[in-house]
């Protein structure tokens, strides 16, 4: 697949849509991530899934995380084949095939990998042995999010037990993610949710290493919440993720006391018809942004409002007293959400200054397995 | 990208998540709409932006179909690419580097493209101009979606003479497709709204050959409506596309009176978590199955009910007195849209009697320019 542009190109002439990193506010929100967490005895291995680009990690990497984290075994791979050396899978990985393909992969990078179920276990243990390695295995917990994880408490002691039995695992912590606390909008209603998955985490860990297994790593947080994690005394690493880039969900949160993460992330779109002065339609539609977390919006530009997507189009509709764009212009618009956005992208255009700048591939672009 | 099947493999043996195609249920399809067609004075031109494959495109020719229709340019080359020799592009194209990629690719297979404005107009016949070719021109009016389009009759009538008079193009007649109406749910409604687009179709084509210019195609038409565009005596060319996959969008519109397709469209899951009794968690989200129409459904067992979608999990809950699926058990789920769904997938799975058949590649997956 092509990329939409070239090095050296005006951001006027890419070709849309086209998913532009500004690379400025990018740098920018690596060191104030970098910031945040240094000096605080958290470790910072950000997430992977919202970027899918071993560039970035990389970024990520130099700028002081230890690793990071991701999804799918396939997105570890494609990570790990893009020169990134430790990757957690933070995810239960089921299926005979999966765990080939990890415990293949611990081989050749520190893979840790998360598991919430008995029998889950022993595959990945056997797995483990039939590859000939020792896989680093964190159990989920579910602190409140109510998606994966076993019961905090005596069910979460038992399933650690049967880990550190288990002769091909090591033992490695304990995953503690509260993902539907990420977008509570207020601060306060935030810190309250992490402060409930703190202590659920928080006594787990007590039980586990009260039952003389080490623990060394409490895991989780995301861009909404980490900086209530990097306080808790509790978590020892953070998973941020959609601080790299900043979407329209996210920028509803209010963010008192967080840092001032901008916006780095837009897709580029052509105006491509002009029906009235009320409404214009752009070339990028529900294939371009996703809009699982509600429309893009349109980036520095009063009066115009993206109101609809459909597959390849997105009416914006005109406000009164409002120019209405003319056919042909470029608007950038801020994705509703930014990590399944990106995965239907194949190439980063990054700018700066409104020239493209590089072309970073979407590594694990699809990868779902 | 590699396949997350080989052929000969048991369905059960597929990695999850993966885009599965019932080839006998999608063969009726193609038979049925072939039936629905034939004998009755109207061309099929299937849309390819469903399925963006080279190889359903040219099965849908050799069931009947005249050609297909697509979005974009790169949809275009890709199609082009893979052996389709007449595809009209249903969607205007603003930009020098768009308008100079499809007159050149006119010169390698039948292009056909529409217009909606003045200067896109004379834009489309410069390129053509310097490209060497004539390209086919079809006006896109409005005919009640209220998204691109100019407005029926006079306007129509202006904007096809300029066509007509443009010396690099060919005046082909006019786009009136009604995107809206393809969803409304009632069979009467439907009709009703497809007859309103009807008048203003036959209105502006009246006009236009009232004026002495020749006026060969009305295209348009969805699966939710080409009944009623088929029996209208206006439509020429009818454009459905979601007919060969359906979605469980799709399934909830009332039918009478129309083929039966069938579902023939499936992402394959794997429960990757038990929590509980009451919810399980598969491994197939909203990076593998869109959710802009909705979520999935599971196909086949009656109680589980897809009620959360995140970037790579689905959340199932589990009826009281259902039992739960197990650990690793994997699930067929029917996508709210098969279009956005089938545009995040590298390959069609395609199985016949249990076993892979078939591996076709999405072949202008992400072609979004």
């Amino acid at each position: 697949m092509n990329p939409p542009a070239s090095i050296g190109m005006p951001l006027a002439q890419v070709d849309t849509p086209a998913l532009i990193l500004d690379l400025d506010v990018f740098g920018r929100n690596l060191g104030l991530m970098a910031d945040a967490v240094k000096g605080r005895g958290v470790r910072l291995r950000p997430h992977a899934k919202s970027h899918k680009s071993a560039d970035i990690a990389k970024l990520q990497i130099a700028a002081g995380a230890v690793g990071v984290c991701c999804q799918k075994v396939s997105e570890a791979e494609a990570l790990a084949d893009g020169g990134v050396a430790d990757i957690l899978v933070c995810n239960e990985m089921v299926g005979e095939a999966k765990l080939a393909r990890i415990a293949a992969l611990a081989k050749r990078a520190r893979i840790t990998v998360c598991a919430d179920n008995f029998s889950n276990v022993a595959a990945l243990d056997a797995a483990a042995a039939a590859a000939g390695v020792r896989l680093e295995v964190l159990i989920e917990v579910d602190v409140g999010a109510g998606r994966c994880g076993i019961a905090p408490g005596e069910p979460a002691l038992v399933l650690a037990t049967a880990v550190a039995a288990a002769p091909n695992l090591r033992f490695a912590g304990v995953h503690a993610y509260q993902g539907s606390a990420q977008h509570v909008r207020g601060v306060e209603a935030r810190r309250a949710e992490i402060a409930a998955a703190t202590e659920k985490a928080r006594l787990s860990r007590d039980l586990i290493v009260g039952a003389g297994i080490a623990c060394d790593t409490v895991t989780g947080a995301g861009t909404g919440s980490f900086i209530f994690e990097r306080d808790s005394g509790v978590y020892t690493e953070l998973q941020p993720g959609s601080y790299v880039f900043m979407d329209a969900d996210y920028q509803q949160n209010a963010w008192d006391g967080f840092p001032a993460f901008g916006q780095s992330l837009y897709i580029l779109a052509t105006v491509m018809s002009t029906p009235s002065k009320e409404r214009v339609v752009v070339d990028a539609g529900l294939k371009a942004s996703s809009i699982d977390s509600g429309n893009p919006r349109v980036a520095g530009r009063p009066g115009l409002d993206y109101i609809k997507a459909s597959d390849e189009h997105g009416v914006i509709a005109v406000a009164a007293g409002t120019a209405a764009p003319a056919l042909g212009e470029k608007l950038l618009l801020v994705p509703g959400h930014c990590d399944p956005t990106v995965n239907m992208h194949d190439w980063f255009v990054c700018v700066r200054s409104g020239v493209v700048e590089a072309l970073w591939p979407v590594s694990a672009r699809g990868m779902m397995w």
